[in-house]
């Protein structure tokens, strides 16, 4: 992934160069790439090319960087540290945090815009489509602004969840089903079970996240811990309790686990990828 | 085109609703429109269906509005003024005003992935591919870094061309060549004649761009006149000195009028836009 995003990215030799060498900066060196992981392990039970997986990984992958350097500036959560680096703007500046976040943006629907990742290019329409919705103001960037709204305020778990499907689930849910669709070997109703999965270990994710932020030392996940808490932000942790949160980030585990019966052992690397969202301690 | 985009826009009903409020106050109630006539202008040129323009036309224009939401931001251009109204940023708050325009570029290539935009779906992923490249690193924000590279530096006039042919000439250009692409009337040679107009009349638009600012009154432009000399920033008005400037903008106004020739009456409406273009007082 790390070789595939370096050949993606815009070489900084190339005007501008100051731009290219920032993307590069905060694509490149760091990430647990779940995303990417995501999306391959899908592919492979959809018996898909490797070459189309890895571009829609790839860009599923720009959307998520960019969102992150967004994240991090001092408008948002100005946030010092990421992937155990300083962050874009305090690397560079904020100005060309901004451009970077949005150039990585761009650069995500040139790379699924590619000639050749399905066989149909109606059914590449229909991804590029999906990318987007799970991108924007009905997905993460939505999910984001309604996290905004709601520091200080006291979210009962239903507006929680739905934050979260937004925030962090649509994005998840989005790299699975583009693997999923790079292949052919899908009907329907196979395409529904992979993606119940993809909601079920979306969530867990965040649930798993705000267990990690309240209980790890940032030198252990690469970012500030504590921050949930310090912000007063809601989390399931702060509705819940540690110890619920645990047992329902266990539930959506199982879940997703039983969702993925049906494909075998083409899904053995999905699996595992489900074991590591909920088990992972970064 | 405004209700184009007003339809295309979700509806401030919809969670998170005080983010789809912002998004339809940027896009919507204001604006010349330019990129969008010149989508249109161009698709009549080419016989293109006029529903099929109309898409191509709000997703470009959805991604000028981003930029501007972008540029107004503090930690880029710190205007208060734009179309006459209050800035987002300061009309809601920075965040938002992130969000929106992270938003408004998601939803632009949700748009152009509409089914149906081309006869040829092949043709359509190239045209997502014109708009994220005219958008990025390599187009239109790669301008604006070069742009904030270059505050309080002496640019040659080569150097000048280079930024605005990607800050502002970039997205005409696709605006052009997006609104030719919906129709099937253009051999190479036509699709080249009128790409030499869009390259032409975008350059023109910066040039008058910068002798407007320098003349011009801030309720003439519904944003604030001066700025360029103020931030001490180089522009065709300071390198060449307005005379000059607005020579240039005549002798690119007649090249691109000579490259729409062989279109004869169909280009009316491209040239009446490149007059306005180079003749506008705001």
């Amino acid at each position: 992934m790390e070789t595939v995003l370096g050949g993606c990215l815009p070489s900084a030799e190339i005007a501008p160069q100051r731009l290219h060498d920032a993307m590069r900066y905060a694509v490149l060196g760091g990430g647990k790439r779940v995303r990417p992981l995501l999306a391959f392990a899908a592919g492979e039970v959809a018996g898909a090319d490797i070459n189309r997986v890895q571009t829609v990984a790839a860009s599923v992958e720009l959307i998520h960087v960019y969102s992150l350097v967004h994240d991090d500036m001092p408008c948002m959560d100005d946030d010092k540290l990421r992937r155990g680096k300083p962050t874009c703007h305090v690397e560079y500046n904020e100005p060309t945090a901004l451009l970077v976040g949005d150039s990585l943006q761009s650069l995500a629907f040139q790379l699924i815009a590619e000639s050749g990742l399905a066989d149909d290019p109606l059914v590449q329409l229909k991804m590029i489509k999906l990318l987007a919705m799970a991108s924007g103001s009905r997905g993460m960037a939505g999910g984001q602004a309604f996290d905004l709204d709601s520091v200080g305020k006291m979210l009962t778990l239903s507006e929680l969840e739905f934050m979260h499907i937004h925030k962090t689930g649509a994005l998840i849910r989005a790299a699975v089903m583009l693997g999923a669709n790079c292949g052919n070997g899908m009907d329907e109703a196979a395409l529904e079970k992979i993606e119940h999965f993809a909601k079920c270990i979306g969530l867990a994710f965040q649930v798993v996240d705000d267990i990690l932020d309240a209980e790890s030392s940032t030198a252990t996940l690469g970012k500030t811990a504590g921050k949930d808490a310090k912000q007063n932000k809601p989390t399931y942790v702060s509705l819940m309790g540690v110890e619920k949160a645990r047992a329902f980030a266990d539930e959506l585990h199982r879940d997703a686990m039983a969702s993925l019966n049906i494909f075998g052992d083409k899904a053995k690397r999905l699996r595992e990828l489900g074991d590591f969202i909920v088990l992972r301690k970064f």
